[in-house]
């Protein structure tokens, strides 16, 4: 597959942020990770061979690192009701049980540039301890949380299946409309970070308007992110997300640049996305026809142009908040979540 | 697959049972039947589609006549403190979920009767839809039940996953002892009819040795249940539990009548095992064949002693309650429930 010279000024910008902020809640990072470990305990040792291969093993933590900003956003060292690190903990757990059969239902090969655990245990094994990895965080929810951060947890669990799938309903048709799609990745990506920014909030005893605040910065943000990431498949180097430049093409995922390109696109040019996408019948060739069309018609930049939009609403929102290192972290990774590509 | 001549006297006392109860807790099953349908409803029609395939068509509500039952074993027009209506739907989803995952791990193709829905919709949608099923009911549980009763049904979650999980490992494993069977089919099966029995008395304001009383009724009436289950796949009739005689065997599922008959078989047996159950090569007179030496070492007999030593912890654990109709009627269900075989 060929390499597409990247657009981009300053990949690591975003790394830069998530690394400070990641400083900012390192405490509570340690103590989230520490209880994780504790939870992936189980009598059934398959069960902590697979959730360890998982949880352990990568990502940044992004979600709990979430909730630990939102927390210190508003706490003042005034009594604390809730435990916001067993609430992290939980929705890392979600986050793992998604991943899990996420990737079973993909076929997914890789993650983080590792096998991923239904390539070496198969789907199966995935199925159950995906289950299990979504009991345990019900279990976490149900000893730290309390009826409101339960509500949001469990509403957020619908939302996301929900969105999983009308995904699965539009598995590789071109014609899904823009606002389907928006609802899609409501549903995988950006619930679960408003959810997060949620529970962090309600930890510290936020007000509701902060706490609306929250909701709103945790879901635009999460919109962002995962436009930005459909935009990087198409654009960007190997090094950004341990993912594969031109990964969702091949997998034949219909992502917001392929939207923008099916609408935009002459009759000729629908025939091929029909043959690449529809019917994932691709050529060695296809991928670099496939940016030729997308960049004829501005698709990355358009799916950029709303990531922005996202961001900006997202950033607009903290203004419920006096101005604190959590709240300027909390911007500058928003900025520069777009700045992974633009 | 040849026909065996069942060894039963009244296959129907525990379907009359069952109708009896069902009579008597009547009104709660139609609101519990209410709130299912309501609950069912998507935005996402793929979801309601599937979900009411599997939840309309069928079974027997044995789990939230369980909670119905246990709630009114105990429930003297006190003030209520809880809407066991609620969670008794909670249940239904949870078993609802189970069986879908399960439908898709066991490669099944009949349930009830009807084609699963792995077979009509494909695995993938099974699995989301699965998890759309197992968010549904934690949301359930959230909105009509208390920190008692979430944490008792999330500690069910794990305990399902883990023997689900369990059982994977096992998979094929003829030497799995018989105690870690009796862990399995607790995870599997016991532990959803004990939680469904708890939440019924606390919803009822049992007090503590109740609710103990109930934990343990509903467990050991669940494993009863499962060994039944087991023994019927060797020697019953079709019309049974709209399960097909020699469902387990034909897909190499390890139950009692096997761990006990291959524990007992001499080596040309134990090549037989392997062969039938752990290769899964089977040819058309295997059944007859695995049914002789099931009988040559009385393990339905044992299967059914051991089901037996169940229900009377099970009977005597309603000890706790006064007599009424609700407490004669779940002790013949149990009664009844080794019937169905013996």
């Amino acid at each position: 597959m060929a390499e597409i010279i990247p657009i981009l000024k300053d990949n690591f910008d975003f790394e830069k942020q998530v690394k400070t902020l990641t400083n900012l809640c390192k405490h509570d990072l340690e103590s989230v990770n520490t209880l994780i470990l504790e939870k992936l305990d189980s009598s059934v040792p398959l069960i902590h061979e697979i959730a360890s291969y998982l949880i352990i093993s990568g990502g940044k933590r992004l979600r709990p690192l979430m909730t630990s900003a939102c927390f210190h956003l508003n706490y003042n060292n005034q009594k604390k009701m809730m435990n916001h690190i067993g609430l992290a903990a939980a929705l890392e757990f979600i986050h793992a049980a998604t991943l899990l059969h996420d990737d079973v239902v993909d076929e997914s090969m890789k993650r983080r540039g590792k096998l991923t655990a239904n390539e070496v245990w198969g789907n199966k094994t995935s199925v159950l301890v995906g289950d299990f990895l979504f009991s345990r965080s019900f279990q976490l929810m149900t000893k730290y949380g309390n009826l409101e951060t339960l509500k949001i947890l469990s509403d957020t669990s619908v939302v996301i299946s929900e969105g999983e799938v009308l995904e699965l309903s539009n598995d590789k048709n071109l014609k899904i409309n823009e606002n389907i799609y928006f609802e899609v990745i409501n549903g995988k990506t950006a619930s679960l970070f408003s959810a997060a920014c949620q529970v962090g909030g309600i930890s510290s005893n936020a007000n509701k308007s902060q706490i609306e605040a929250l909701k709103a910065f945790g879901t635009n943000f999460g919109m962002t992110f995962q436009l930005v990431d459909d935009a990087i498949d198409y654009c960007s180097n190997k090094k950004i997300l341990g993912k594969n430049i031109g990964d969702d093409f091949k997998e034949g995922k219909i992502t917001l640049p392929i939207i923008l390109a099916y609408g935009r696109s002459n009759q000729k040019e629908k025939n091929f996305w029909q043959r690449v996408i529809s019917e994932l019948k691709q050529k060695d060739d296809d991928f670099e026809e496939a940016i030729t069309i997308i960049n004829k018609y501005n698709c990355i930049e358009d799916t950029i142009l709303r990531a922005k939009h996202f961001s900006n609403v997202a950033i607009d929102s903290l203004d419920a908040f006096k101005n604190n290192k959590y709240k300027d972290c909390l911007i500058n990774l928003t900025e520069t979540s777009i700045k992974r590509i633009a």
